[in-house]
């Protein structure tokens, strides 16, 4: 298996970035077009857990946007041609606190899909 | 690409639940095998971002172990023969918070490992 190969590197950092632009202009058919269309598909946000697909949507519809945010350290590794995992950290608007982003990345016949995402912010372990 | 093939989903299940044993054993030998021993490993905590298996290394002998928690909903799906996500719910001990884990599963050689993990607790979005 092929760890980081540049092409991969490369399909997925461009879905990585147009993932988060999408997400800066609340762009939710782009965001939709990132996400795997299926029930397996899960989202757990700073506030809230969402399994397949539907909830997903819902959640965004219903959101009225993210906050802005800036990334930090992005962390995207490549396994074989099909996988990919990207961590990014982030910084939103007016908080101090760093926040973490976990996405799966999957390559299908459509293209490049999250199978799998979790953003947080860090915390007090209490 | 086969989704949720049995045999995989079964082997996945198993390693996710051999990790989490070991985590309440605080057995870092057996957490240690099922990370891929590699740069690339990610582990965000509820407290802490850290990169690469040296530095997962050194938080789990500093850590002395995991608070005890018990699972709640547990989502694994698995993509071809080589990839799994598993997204579990728990709670720990004394906490109302709803936790919750992020792992991304690859097959290698050597046996299925975790390339990307991300455990956060479920907040406000202050």
């Amino acid at each position: 298996m092929t760890i980081d190969d540049p092409q991969v590197l490369a399909e997925v950092t461009a879905a990585f970035h147009a993932y988060e632009a999408a997400l800066m202009a609340d762009d939710i058919p782009a965001m939709d077009a990132l996400f795997h269309d299926a029930p397996t598909t899960v989202r757990y946000g700073v506030g809230e857990v969402l399994y397949g697909i539907d909830a997903i949507r819902e959640f965004r519809k219903g959101r009225g946007g993210s906050p802005q945010r800036t990334l930090g350290r992005v962390a995207i590794a490549t396994y074989g041609r099909d996988l990919a995992t990207a961590d990014a950290e982030f910084y939103r608007e007016g908080s101090q606190r760093r926040g973490r982003q976990s996405q799966t990345w999957v390559r299908f016949a459509d293209g490049w899909k999250v199978v799998s995402a979790h953003v947080s912010l860090e915390g007090t372990t209490a």
